[in-house]
């Protein structure tokens, strides 16, 4: 019956904590997205009828709408310089504002940065890897870092810097997890347990940054996560899906769908179309590849060089050549989600934008060829120079992201890549097109699009694109084919979709191994053990032993050792945990027991028995303090804090068996035994350091 | 260089494997969904411009359409019979066709099963779970099994009996599988790699049997699989992708649309009516434990009476009578996927339906209210008729159903519990719109669906109910949400689904603690042990040791064991495997070697050293044949078939540690050593006979 009793309130305590991180992630993403709504419009503008309203709010009300996206309540910086009707300078003062303005945010949140929270910047993806697989990154998770990154991801997306608001929302939602699961002790005591929470946050902060539960749980599951039982996979997606239906209740994106960039039109695909989307990958590759390649490059320099004495100035100038070079290129100069979402439409029949000039034919506008609604035919001007500022764009952006991601400002790289594929795969779609509209009268295209109808979806080309790249930077499979399915609701297209993701992923892992979030660990020399990879060399436990950096070995004597003794011990060494032998001779092992659990236990025996005193023995086995017959001094067990079995392993024990033990079943350390005996430790970091070590003599003979 | 063309190789080839199993069940599904759509309609009539089309195929072509299911090509049974126009007749000839031939199916079907291949039998989840835990059931996968099951499931779907071909499905992607994964004897030779095949091919038997490929992988991962690492999560998702693709390209559902049961609408749902949905989830708890019970219930009987020696007469009377009783209401004479979508879908205004029998006053039919485009209103009287109706088909089939499910025959229970739970869900569903319709004008609902728009999806109804039965019946959660979703392409209605599968399980949870497949793998004995709940007794491994069936404990003698002692090992004793020691005083544990390598490495000795002798020594450590250098007998080294580190844990390690290793090591036996000596062995079956001696002899003191 206690059982039962202690069962339920185990799993309702579960099932509590991750829902209220999952309402919480979805507040705060409310707000970052509100937030970064109205602050992206104050760069080109402000409200007449109230400064704290963004451009869609203004023009909402009925005032007269001027343009597409433009209305007489809305006041550009320009309209308050009355008296000149000059519009090269309205222009130029427009130009001036946005880069201003544009980089002041940039400037503002560094300034928290640094001075507030230095782990709010980057995309903290490769830091929540790390903290999920048994590092501890104290401060990392914290309340303050929580704030800062927030409030620095609202300014800095509309500082108009080429990132993203995604990575960083993984990193938020973590921090909302690690904060709020305080109100449970039961997770806090146990880390194996509070990194299940993490990743249930990580799933809830994919899920509100792209409006996706499904892809947030596999992407915790695929990418974040080290460690992912059953109960995790259920609770992650509660967690996910709360969140997701707490954000669309705020319904930040005013479209009414849970679809970030939903697809209006559902047309089949083709067969042969799958040509193209091949090569895309292969493109998507090769560039992310390359992208890891430069932005590593630069992230060293940034490390190594004087450069990184200056974070302040680095974004100032960052900023600013992004505000500057963005301004001039229309489809730079707008916000990226809007780029993409443009890339990802196709051209209606009565579309009049720049990317739908096409001449048609009297002979297709006509009749019932226009079944499909959808317009194509030969490019005119405009669309020619469109497709030359995409290409444009593509270029800048990629060039600039390198230099982006690794500020000290929060940075995703999910939306820049987006933007960067969906701007190569639009470019790709159009040159297919035209080729079918030269070849439309073929018997083969005949037979696949009768009656003259489209036969390539420049859109569908743009998604595509966009996920060959991003999976060519992240090197994510599952997750990002379901997050663009969910980021659409193309269910039509995932096939195209995982097909350009695979040669992408392929591809990349020819050209550089991992993708920029491992990247990222390793230069940053995290202790981050991969559990994907089968481990290929002929190792043993014994050979880590020699390549350890401190081989001298603390043990405690279980038979002899004083309350002094240990508190000797722990002032002396700052190893993370102890054996403790049976025996100083024989070196038994009968237990292990952590620092801190070794500290606190202490602490606590001192606080509770005013009679301990330096001499007091120790004793770890189960059982209460027993006073000591002899009239000496009194004892203490601290049986309750040690690890009775600990793993442990004969020296000869292939290393593979034993990075089996660190991922699998998250132990951070085993024991080296001999029949018994006490022969060493090893911990993950040792492990990590032996494989280094390999890699640098490798010489090829260590390989089967 | 070896290295890497090793990896790619290796890479290569496991792509290749799940592709071809892919491309295997695309087909195979394929052609079982074509053959069973033709008998279905055998039972019914034939058609007059060739006998084996069906009744699509048949009235595709330019014949007069008499009724909606119905034209002048297809001709019944009745037609066959000219001269009389008497409709009772007429209705008793097809009436009686419709029972003999049904019956007739399964007949035939249960002489394959029992002739060819008793595998076939059932459903094979509980099986290829427990396969998959690493226990081997030989055969169970086997070509027999593969060819008796798909032609089996196409006459037993026809046959009318209450079944799906769902879960089959799943146990004939495993069993292409298992049988092509033998081109690769690189899988073949390694257990825990052919199973992570096995894992791919288990998610394209979902993939193909709804359509489903992203539900498919989430129940490998969530059901079925038992170790899920990240490549097999990515190789199943690419088998489970090419699965659905070649079934597409088929197109047997001859809708041109990927979900089996899509729906056209998408209206927005409604907060107040999360309480009908979790009402919905209760009952679908109760009813799935319910029916878990009676069906439990009834196999053991099956077991222990003499109900079980006539397989061929149960399964001829339990045909018989669903024939009988399934005729006379229309909503279970429909086959059960027509009758799942009919159910789903919502009423239109012109739809003259039975379900959409509607009285509307003229105040909504005009006017501006139309808007939605959706029929509701006060219930006819055909309406009424058909709520009876739905109650009965519900009733009826889960009675039927539990005295199905466990026949000789192939048999699944996701569509017998998708169509119950959509019976129920629809009248619930037609219950709130009545009530919804009564208070139209109340200032709540006028706030809700204002202009006197439809306020409740009755589809919506059904969909949440068939998910809250299934979900009770299986205890899927994720994976059933996911599934659930990409059959009905409603990605709005994720929220209501989830609600009513988190209350199904936990309703379900506390009335019987495991599913269906669960509680078949207990009463079938399989030695499962569950990787998913958390072990809570105190219980140490000497504590299983005590109550091991068999405590001999039988090892190698490593400094002293010929090919003879070797040979009347392996025939006197059935153990699965030996530890080797190395002194028969000390019993240090040098190494394990199992059953089958040792009798293929003396094998291949004696063929190929024929100076090979009984009293030959016989060596395990590393390197080749040695002849004796004093002139004796030759010896010869098996050290390559040895495991050089078994796992070895001390006799006071918990049981939950020991249980961690089972499951996440996947290890099949451990060696209870004391500073290096070996004091026992642990099985699987060992600690799964000592959790049940556990139970049944629990008083509470063990659990805390």
């Amino acid at each position: 019956m206690e059982g039962m009793m202690y069962k339920w309130f185990d799993a309702a305590s579960g099932w509590m904590v991750v829902f209220i991180i999952g309402v919480l992630t979805g507040l705060v993403a409310g707000i970052v997205e509100i937030g970064a709504k109205w602050l992206i419009d104050v760069r080109e503008g402000y409200c007449g009828e109230g400064w704290f309203l963004d451009k869609e709010a203004c023009c909402w009300s009925n005032s007269t709408i001027i343009a597409q996206d433009y209305c007489s309540n809305w006041l550009r910086w320009s309209d308050l310089l009355v008296g000149t009707d000059n519009k090269m300078v309205k222009y130029a003062i427009n130009y001036f504002c946005y880069i201003c303005i544009g980089t002041s945010f940039a400037m503002l949140t560094v300034i928290f940065v640094m001075v507030i929270a230095p782990y709010a910047s980057g995309s903290g993806i490769p830091e929540v890897k790390t903290i999920l697989s048994g590092f501890i990154i104290r401060g990392y998770l914290g309340l303050s870092t929580l704030m800062t990154k927030s409030v620095g991801l609202v300014l800095c997306v509309a500082s108009g810097l080429s990132l993203g608001k995604e990575g960083p929302m993984v990193h938020v939602a973590c921090c909302i997890g690690n904060v709020f699961v305080r109100l449970f002790p039961k997770f806090t005591k146990n880390e194996a347990r509070k990194r299940e929470v993490l990743s249930a946050a990580a799933a809830a902060g994919v899920s509100v940054a792209f409006g996706a539960p499904l892809g947030g749980v596999l992407f915790s599951l695929e990418e974040v996560s080290y460690y992912f039982p059953h109960k995790t996979l259920w609770r992650s997606f509660f967690c996910a899906m709360v969140a997701s239906v707490v954000l669309q209740s705020l319904n930040p994106y005013s479209t009414g769908q849970s679809a970030l960039f939903y697809i209006e039109y559902d047309y089949a695909w083709h067969f042969f179309e799958l040509i193209p989307f091949v090569i895309l990958g292969c493109v998507g590759g090769i560039l992310g590849a390359f992208f890891i390649k430069c932005n590593i490059f630069w992230c060293i320099k940034r490390k190594t060089s004087k450069l990184g004495h200056h974070p302040f100035i680095e974004v100032a100038v960052v900023a600013l050549v992004t505000a500057l070079i963005s301004f001039v290129n229309p489809f730079t100069r707008k916000s990226t989600a809007g780029l993409i979402k443009e890339l990802f439409s196709v051209c209606e029949w009565e579309d009049n934008s720049d990317l739908c000039d096409y001449s048609y034919s009297e002979k297709y506008n006509n009749g019932t060829a226009q079944s499909s609604n959808i317009a194509w035919g030969a490019p005119n001007a405009r669309l020619k120079t469109a497709i030359w500022e995409l290409v444009m764009a593509a270029v800048v952006k990629s060039v600039i992201t390198v230099f982006t991601f690794g500020l000290k400002v929060p940075a995703g790289l999910f939306i820049p890549s987006l933007a960067v594929g969906g701007c190569i795969g639009r470019v790709m779609g159009e040159l297919v097109q035209y080729i079918t509209y030269l070849n439309r009268e073929s018997s083969f295209l005949q037979g696949i699009c009768p009656d003259m109808s489209v036969c390539t979806l420049t859109g569908l080309y743009a998604m595509v694109g966009a996920a060959a790249v991003l999976s060519g930077v992240t090197r994510m499979t599952v997750s990002l084919v379901v997050i663009m399915f969910e980021l659409t609701g193309g269910i039509t297209y995932i096939v195209p979709i995982m097909v350009a993701v695979m040669t992408a992923k392929w591809v990349g892992d020819f050209i550089t191994p991992n993708g920029i979030y491992d990247a990222h660990i390793e230069i940053n020399g995290y202790p981050y053990l991969d559990g994907k990879e089968r481990f290929m060399h002929t190792s043993m436990c014994e050979d880590v032993c020699k390549t350890k950096k401190v081989k001298e070995l603390k043990t405690i004597d279980a038979n002899s050792v004083t309350v002094q003794d240990l508190e000797i011990l722990l002032e002396t060494t700052m190893y993370h945990g102890f054996p403790i032998v049976s025996d100083d001779q024989l070196n038994i092992v009968i237990g292990y027991v952590s620092r801190n659990d070794l500290i606190r236990a202490l602490k606590c025996a001192r606080d509770k028995h005013i009679d301990l005193v330096n001499a007091s023995r120790v004793y770890f086995t189960d059982g209460l303090m027993r006073s000591n017959a002899g009239g000496g001094p009194i004892s203490v067990s601290l049986g309750k804090v040690v690890n009775h079995d600990p793993i442990c392993i004969e020296p000869k024990t292939p290393l593979a068996h034993t990075i089996d033990m660190f991922t699998k079943l998250g132990v951070s350390q085993v024991l080296i035994t001999n029949r018994g005996k006490l022969k060493g430790i090893i911990t993950r970091k040792d492990v990590l350091r032996h494989i280094d070590y390999l890699k640098t003599t490798d010489n090829g003979h260590n390989l089967f």
